[in-house]
């Protein structure tokens, strides 16, 4: 069921052949768990039900629209100068300096829809002159200063999977452009049990770090629709925030600790458990998106995995009964680990786009009990079990006050089982003809209401034409004391001839509103190239200046992922 | 019982009457509440059980050592040039700007003990040249321009609680100095119910705070020992943390956003509930210690009146025993709200001072168990009582497991009604002979002995002399995920000949020692003048370059307390 509105920007294929995201990957979809799952393939790749509602909804015309294929990609001849790449072999190994094809083409851009939308038609414009793969801080602070000298521009690269422009690339002064791949930095380099930190490199992806504590009966807990890709110092720079983490934190909670190398320097951040000794600047490398240097190593807060973990659905009438209730929930700390309430325009349609058994037995019960759709609310609780059972008992009581319905523990599992599973149904959406983009915000529950309204309208009002209009779905998927996070997917009809165009209109109508309306310009994807507009509007000119200030210091050469944060 | 290892640096009088400190106030003891109470005076102002029990514990010998008379304290003329003082009186009114003896001796210095050593000992060199008192963001601001033109030194004044020389106001250049005192500026300026927030101005005291939001079911609950004097805009400048921010969090934790005016203009910082739009900004106001700018107006979370409360005491054989036990509560997220464990020496000396029924029939309590005084563990639990009453049945087991004997509520109940009263009993130490000051660190719990041994270590080793050594008396006060703070209370004989030099000489052992073992600077006391020869160990000489690189930027005249957190 929660396939649909659970897709995002990200649309990566599988790990290691980056530029072949666009095509529909095989087995993607999450395993039919007899509950909800997709309805069956209508030969074109997308699930027949979805397919039918879209084209209803939207006033669609599925046509495809496949991306050129690999081989067709443009691609300029590397720009890198012959001693400079002499200078990194010397620096790094010859095995470390690649600038074929294959590599430059599989760390151009990210996976946002107008990355994947360049790519798809064979632009790889934002592609790197070379990928270097440095091992360790001091060679990575080694290349820095190297780059500096010799006027090189340097990409850090984890995941890839930034959605908001984060590996654009662009140099106001065109020089060559390096991706930093930290994948040779990418094991756990010590646990402290006692402390519960580990510290790890920066290239070292969730999975991998979640099977290497769970020997010690440890978890991390991040769990972002990007886990199975995105990379932890890549978390870092780009203050992620995961699906648990109204319980376990957003990434920057998580973060004890971490080096950053510079061009000026290594610095050595955080002091853990907590310091009064000046100002934090841990909090000025959390979110600095490669602007200041490259995270090279991070010591994290891990727990104890979870010794009962309950999660399930619950069905409120209307969406302000259902943000009352979260409020509620979060002014007596009693809001879940995992938080997710769907508007009724999300509720609907993935009620009607699910197949299987679960899907019509819920359709059903909320017959049955005189309710339309409403809006879906999944909870889900982890720890010691006699804690959660009394944190849920409490909750449960304030939702069932704020008029909410029990729909049972099946519809939770099901969320549980395919959270990962959507971004490989937007490519196959993207292969026929749609525009499939998400944006995310946050704001106080006094604004929220406010803020949900403006972006709608926004983005309606843009992407309305003649016989089409966009579908906007929405959930808040993180509570907070002070407020929540609202996370929209907007899907619509692609305009054929200027498909870039179609996006940035709606992008700047929705970013315009819910900022005027007291939205953060960003809860979790981060700034990167697509937000830098507006930064100056969320953190006052004077708070630009002083991130300029230090970049500065550190950067004196600007080499640092220029085009992106900073407002030129 | 809590009295004596709650001594800590604060050593104020009556608000209003600074200057006055150093005398002891009349009915500041807590009231005897037939548990715990102070024993009989013995005519010095000191408790007759304490005398002998540190005569004997110090190789002191009790000798009246009184403050000189305020009337002799020696105070230069003010250095303010009459064309600046016109500027302030046009900008703020002739009511705002005080030069008058009163007012400058009562804007001198902090409350550490080298601050009330030089105002016993009749030297207020540290005393302002004038008193600035504005009112609102925009006479602040404008104030910090006049100043950055002029060229006069600006010291924010908030509670004048500063117990690391925050207020040292010392200016390589000896330029005339204001202090800038936000009197004026602390009422309630807005509450958000729903979203929790409560805007207030930064010279709003606690006590005042928390009588506004009774009025809505509501409570900031954070509760430094200094919370009777201290303001809120001076708990964010240098990173607070109260008693039960173990519960509540820190004060950082508290804050949402705040305003800081700077000679380069105004900046809006944070952005509730949660950001992703780049560095944290907010944390650079947080901690800086009034070196950046003025804070003009806090937006702090709320949450409502806890419905239960409970306290209770227990007992642990071990220091190792205690601190394992506390490990573990935090590994499974099951630390109190309040968790304060005191080492063998605080809990013996607690015991030994405390008179009243209550005290005897504990330390009987502890005989008939075959136990020695061992080590005093308070717990407090605030929040819904069906949640309060899950988590402090898996607490209980948890330390039970650990060898902890459960003491009861009395001792939990004595502690929190004795709990702001110690810094009224310091000053009468000091009118008698005695060193007493504090100090304070965290580290993580795998470095936490260490760290605990290496500090005690040092301050014996440099405080023993013939005849004479010192008590040093440790609590736990504060635990997280990773680790907790340590507060460590020394007493000793005094010098007094070299009174100062015997203090530095013990605090510089004592803080290399920390650092070297783990610790950290300072948990919640902040940098001041005190720690800054140690700032660079700390966040290393390039972190100290990238907060210059920011105070350059905002307060280029380097006008914005000079002297303080930054080495020169």
């Amino acid at each position: 069921m929660a396939d649909l509105p659970e897709l995002t920007v990200q649309g990566w294929g599988p790990s290691g052949d980056r530029v072949a995201t666009v095509a529909a990957r095989e087995g993607a979809t999450a395993p039919d768990d007899g509950v909800l799952e997709l309805a069956p393939d209508s030969g074109d790749g997308l699930p027949r039900a979805a397919r039918a509602l879209l084209a209803r909804e939207l006033g669609w015309t599925p046509r495809p629209t496949p991306p050129v294929p690999v081989r067709d990609i443009r691609l300029a001849p590397s720009r890198l100068p012959a001693d400079a790449r002499a200078r990194f072999v010397a620096l790094l190994g010859e095995d470390a300096v690649l600038d074929d094809r294959h590599a430059r083409l599989g760390h151009a851009g990210g996976k946002s829809y107008l990355d994947l939308l360049r790519r798809r038609g064979g632009d790889a414009s934002d592609a790197p002159d070379a990928v270097l793969l440095p091992d360790g801080t001091e060679q990575v602070a080694a290349l820095l200063r190297t780059c500096g000298e010799l006027g090189v521009v340097v990409v850090p690269f984890g995941g890839g999977t930034s959605v908001v422009g984060g590996l654009a690339g662009t140099d106001a002064d065109d020089r060559p452009v390096v991706a930093v791949d930290l994948r040779r930095m990418a094991g756990v380099r010590g646990l402290d049990v006692p402390s519960a930190l580990v510290t790890v490199g920066p290239g070292m992806r969730g999975p991998a770090l979640e099977e290497a504590l769970a020997a010690d009966g440890l978890t991390l807990g991040h769990l972002p629709q990007s886990w199975e890709f995105a990379t932890l110092g890549g978390y870092a720079a780009t203050r992620s925030a995961g699906q648990s983490s109204t319980g376990v934190g957003r990434f920057d909670d998580l973060v004890a600790g971490l080096t950053l190398a510079t061009p000026s320097g290594v610095l050595e951040l955080g002091n853990p458990p907590a310091s009064a000794a000046g100002p934090d600047l841990l909090g000025l490398a959390l979110g600095s998106e490669g602007t200041l240097g490259v995270i090279t190593e991070l010591r994290l807060r891990v727990r104890p995995r979870p010794r009962s973990s309950q999660y399930e659905g619950w069905s409120f009438r209307s969406w302000a009964a259902g943000l009352a209730a979260l409020q509620r929930l979060a002014r007596h700390d009693l809001l879940p680990d995992v938080v997710r309430l769907s508007d009724p325009d999300e509720t609907r349609v993935s009620l009607r786009q699910s197949g299987g058994l679960g899907a019509r037995v819920l359709r059903g019960t909320l017959r049955a009990r005189r309710r339309g759709a409403g809006c879906l609310l999944v909870v889900g609780w982890e720890g010691l079990p006699t804690i959660v059972r009394a944190r849920r008992s409490a909750a449960s009581s304030v939702l069932r006050d704020g008029g909410a319905v029990r729909l049972g523990s099946r519809v939770g599992r099901s969320w549980v089982r395919h959270r990962f599973a959507a971004p490989y149904l937007r490519d196959r959406l993207l292969d026929n003809g749609l525009l499939v983009e998400t944006l995310e915000t946050a704001a106080t529950w006094s604004a929220l209401p406010g803020v949900y309204d403006a972006v709608r309208r926004a983005l309606r009002g843009a992407l309305t034409g003649p016989g089409r209009r966009p579908l906007v779905m929405t959930h808040v998927s993180h509570g907070y004391p002070t407020g929540a996070s609202l996370y929209l997917t907007v899907l619509a009809d692609r305009d054929d001839d200027l498909p870039i165009q179609q996006w940035l209109t709606a992008k700047r109508a929705a970013t315009d509103a819910l900022l005027a309306a007291g939205g953060t310009l960003t809860h979790h994807h981060g700034v990167g190239a697509d937000h830098r507009p507006w930064l100056a509007q969320e953190i006052g000119p004077l708070g630009v200046d002083v991130l300029r200030s230090v970049k500065q210091r550190l950067d004196p050469q600007g080499i640092c992922n220029p085009g992106v944060l900073l407002p030129d």
